[in-house]
């Protein structure tokens, strides 16, 4: 239970960053602010739950062996919840603002699902290596390389998809307005396609030690 | 008396950082010059005083168990004093750089009691896993991870309500004309109470060791 | 094999991130990201490969004695390829969002042999004293340290070169077409050379442990 | 004499950068590429020469015990030479960019020797913290600490004095014509000054181990 608090507690404060950021004005520094609370997020929450944050996190350290199959649904759950969470509160604070709604736009299928893709791979790609990997261990910098992937994928990919990686991140922005719920298969089958596969690549060059 | 010290100094320079970067011009760049400043002290301080800066951390800390009782009135005074000399310090500075007058912003109470108090939540949430709990002991990025959670909150929730998360930021910014004293109750209950909440939620996960 | 796909995926992340932020409209936040992708690909393959990404690095760490002569080439090999796969991923992505196309510059040589053989001198110090010394051993900031030397040489040199410092980036721009190949002699002559007078410094104030 | 090297290759790359960036049209993002640049300087060094790069900081650790006497000379000798070469070979890069001439400033002396002071101070502070205390051994983060404590200030007092903190940098914007050698004493008072007290205020909280 404890856990599953502690998904909801970090997914919700990465959502409500992307929506205030996006939507509050925060331009080319939205990447910025994004990344770093995935970060501080993965620090404050990693030592009880992991610091997954992110559906396909959760699938790719399944793969890899590192979350048993009885958390794999509850973490899940955990994390849709915050991404819907998140617009809700964001809503209110974003009108105190004076933000402008949102201008939701589609996607361009076949790029989105690849920059999606290429995302989620490296980013799970780097959770795998630096947070389970024995090669790793005692190394105090996963937190740091997770949160900056998100913000290196997101200024490289975010004009191309918006840059979720995350389903729950997709499932916050859909909700917001920022994306269209019509597109968001594009971000399931990409983010959690992608965590498989990282996953695989993973057990391919690290084995599962 | 030198742990005293200790939480003015770094409360002074975290204190002058925001008066000096929101008055100077520093624009967008102001939550990262202000996360990275607080980072700095923590790393400095941090083995003497734990490097709180801030009442509503030192708060958290005393209710989590990790600060004595004695300790947390004389902390309290010692970063308002540093909140309350860091604007009359940097009063000529910004005199001198040419810049403009402040110009008071009211706030909108009830969206800036909320992103007050999501943003003091998520400051005590990060300080009390990362730097006092049993799990992450021995990692070096407290810092870093405090430091950027005050970076990410700026960037997301500053828009509402200036972005404080800490009552002696709050008496700084009210004394350089930033945001007004009439105001400054909305700071001391969400940052106070958001610093209390946040303890109590890491007893709950995190147990107290 | 497994070190060459590490090496070939982190390059290409690498170099997928200098094409999509320098003509998707990053602007000035290009350093930032590219540095951190860099970062984050030494923290996850580090353990396996090494973490290399870049023929200079390569060199310089076979002349310090810490890459195998029979590595050298395949690691030399695994990078390029992944400089000349990003641009062709990153064309039809740019072209989604509907980046203009490059328009290809020529170098300066003299200043641009300068510049790039500077930051790769730079960027090989760091890995090299990072990585490689018995004075940094257990220090987890190997990662921070070099991909944070390119983002500050990105900066400080990129106005003059482009800033490469690696000819397997050299490639994936000379594809992308915001260099031109009649060029590409400046970043091999500068970029080798710099690594090996790196390996060189490094030899003589470290000695080889 | 590989010290004396290693300081004056790591002071020549913090002022080059200074250089670089201020005249060569970084802007705002002067003050992270600087910061970064010292961090990764004092990672790769720091474990041969203790990573200063900065008479100021030189002469805080002689008075805090942490550098020999017969060091101090030849420390500040070599970072000078850093400082005096930088700027040279700065102008022809520059000149290569179309960088337009620097345009010489005049300080505002006494606002200029509190901000120089105030800087430094925080600078000086951190470095015998978090890389000299015993408080702090083991942890990896001095690098970023003391890099990042020069971001800060930079954003937060770079305007009213250039953002020195450091006589060698001092003697690089000066010979680069962006401050005018008329002003140097400025710097040379503020921050050797500050370099002094910071190491007494430091020797009083920690003691000397």
């Amino acid at each position: 239970m404890r856990k599953y608090l502690v998904e909801f507690i970090g997914t919700f404060f990465l959502v409500l960053t992307v929506c205030m950021t996006v939507l509050g004005g925060a331009g080319n520094f939205a990447p910025l602010a994004i990344g770093s609370m995935l970060m501080v997020m993965i620090y404050a929450g990693g030592h009880i739950s992991g610091g997954h944050f992110n559906p396909a996190v959760s699938l790719g350290a399944f793969i890899r062996g590192a979350l048993p199959a009885s958390d794999l649904l509850p973490y899940i759950v955990a994390q849709i919840l915050g991404g819907i969470v998140a617009p809700l509160v964001a809503a209110p604070l974003l009108g105190s603002m004076g933000a402008a709604d949102a201008v939701t736009s589609r996607l361009d299928v076949v790029p989105s699902l690849i920059a999606e893709f290429l995302g989620t791979f490296a980013l799970v790609w780097v959770v795998l290596h630096t947070a389970t990997a024995k090669g790793t261990e005692g190394n105090s910098n996963y937190g740091l390389a997770i949160g900056f992937t998100v913000l290196a994928c997101a200024y490289a990919l975010g004009g191309v998809s918006g840059g979720a990686f995350n389903p729950a991140v997709a499932t916050g922005i859909s909700i917001a307005e920022i994306k269209s719920f019509s597109d968001i298969w594009v971000y399931l089958v990409a983010n959690l396609g992608a965590g498989a596969v990282a996953a695989l690549a993973f057990n391919f060059v690290n084995g599962r030690d």
